[in-house]
């Protein structure tokens, strides 16, 4: 009797034993799946946007990260890149729509600075092609800095001292504070505003980078079809889509931000006035998603699991559970990087004989 | 002959001795005479705030530079203590005129935010006796925060997911998320804000901390008679004085920035309607005056020498020479701290499913 419960015991054992291990194998294959379907649709952040192709030094990216959080080349004295792009909150604002010049509300949402300079173009309505394009027209916009002519802007980076900065920035320059070269510095540091995240260790074979709840919304991700149009580098931001594929964005959301604007974004249409561009926007990167609400181009969402769902019924026409909404915002979650510490240290603005 | 010339040459070069070190002696006597002078009418910063009966834990302090930064308890969602006491302009704006709650011009300039503790009150009519009281009524200011009373601003506090960090830093409160301690907290970071200088290593004896021209200065300082009100621990803010003791301040500077409000500022006066009260000004502090122009309560003078100046012919009737001026300058810039290290680093604000 003993003999028999001890071979029954280790029979039982060894059974236990074997089903543990083939689980382990299966799990290890089904991330080894996962993996190599994610590496196939995603790639990890690159070091560095210091390539040949785009030089720059370090007194050029300096002088690009004073002019970011300059203020008094706006004609109200308050706005800079900073005022929208706030090391506070992730490099955005954190507001639905964004705030302007003497205070006025702007049409659209601001979205975080960081890795901008990897998106197809920039703004929701794809108007300006690369973000020194962006800083440049900026001096110009009445809802940014309100300058004239670039002569104005230029008058007051050298009254504010910003000539030897510039001197030191574009040394090969005869004149070199120019509008052009506010925008090719402020572009400058913004190509080293990167935020590395748990899901480019991920991508780079490391399987604990994330969680298990982490993976299931991966896989739930990319099977859903989200990874349709949020995918490369910055999951998202490489194509244009029209908002409200298979039902009418403003009657499914009721957003009352579009009620304040009195009319409907027709988006990209703003800009070309193709009928076809009605209602298509850039599709945005989703890297820091989770730290920057409200969603959308107009904010007129405040949680990410809400986010989620309306993207699923307007782009895809499907209703997640519960679940699939926790496990895909567990995804996204991975794609939170940290604030760049020269970002978040304010610089030292010239101490300049300014008056407003 | 060879004798005699060596004899001349010793009894020459003994007597060029004596002179040099007799002027040693003397500069080293007239050196510690000025600073005995100095150590009688200014003191050195202390090294803390942090005393018995003003007691506060890091928490809190946390939470008081968390909520410096936030800017969604203001009803545009842009203002905050940080909007005109900025890390990038030593802790003022470098406006003439603040910019307030939609981009309104406020009447009077931002002083910076370092030392202000130290002030016998805070604004420039001296309306708010202490930090905390400034930032409790900046809450229902139509010009900054704009809220219409405590509740509003609480109950977005609660939204914006601060109860936890409130709980932390007044662990012993059943409902901490007050007003009170909105401004309690404030002012615990605020009073972390010291800006040690040369001027204080000189105090406490290191005659090499700042140099001869600003030795000079600090005499001149003290002898023309701007040290009268300009003393103490934070080289004024101690006192009330007129603004325009010897000559009208206005038509003496023909300020442009009281043409915009239509009218003189009357300081003291606007709060308490006394006649006695006009033209009456807290007298500022002169810490870090070097680092943040435009000068006065309008901000009507862009330059420090040409400040100096008005100072002198205004208050005291004194026409300055230019060397006079030059040397009071380079004492001032001894006065000139660093921007406290955990000023300057934004605090990342918490993710809330916020919408304005």
């Amino acid at each position: 009797m003993t003999l028999k419960i001890i071979i029954r015991n280790v029979l039982t054992i060894t059974a236990l034993c074997s089903i543990a291990i083939v689980s382990l194998v299966n799990a290890e294959d089904t991330d080894k799946a996962l993996l190599k379907r994610a590496q196939a649709l995603f790639s990890p952040l690159p070091d560095t946007l210091r390539v040949d192709d785009y030089p720059f030094s370090d007194a050029r990216v300096e002088l690009g990260k004073a002019l970011f959080f300059e203020t008094r080349v706006s004609t109200d004295g308050r706005m800079s890149c900073a005022a929208c792009h706030n090391p506070s909150y992730h490099g955005g604002d954190s507001l639905a729509l964004s705030v302007g010049l003497n205070g006025k509300k702007l049409p659209r949402n601001a979205p975080t600075v960081f890795n901008t300079p990897l998106l197809i173009s920039q703004h929701y309505g794809g108007n300006r092609l690369t973000v020194e394009e962006q800083a440049m027209k900026a001096l110009l916009s009445p809802l940014a800095y309100g300058n004239k002519n670039y002569a104005e802007a230029e008058a007051k980076l050298k009254t504010l001292g910003y000539a030897k900065k510039f001197d030191e920035a574009f040394p090969n320059e005869s004149d070199p504070v120019s509008a052009e070269n506010w925008a090719t510095a402020i572009g400058a540091f913004e190509r080293t505003l990167l935020t590395p995240a748990p899901f480019d260790r991920y991508l780079k074979g490391d399987q604990r980078a994330i969680s298990k709840e982490a993976k299931i919304g991966l896989d739930k991700f990319m099977s859903v079809g989200c990874a349709g149009c949020h995918s490369g580098v910055v999951v998202g931001g490489q194509s244009f889509q029209k908002f409200g594929l298979t039902e009418d964005y403003w009657l499914a959301t009721g957003s009352k931000e579009q009620e304040l604007l009195k009319g409907r974004d027709k988006g990209k249409f703003h800009d070309t006035q193709k009928p076809e561009d009605m209602f298509i926007f850039k599709v945005p990167q989703l890297r820091n998603v989770a730290m920057t609400p409200p969603y959308f181009h107009d904010g007129s969402v405040a949680k990410l699991d809400d986010a989620v769902r309306v993207m699923a019924r307007l782009q895809l026409g499907k209703q997640l559970s519960d679940d699939d909404v926790n496990h895909i915002v567990a995804f996204l979650q991975t794609l939170t990087g940290e604030v760049p510490a020269n970002f978040a240290k304010a610089p030292v603005l010239p101490v300049s004989p300014y008056n407003n």
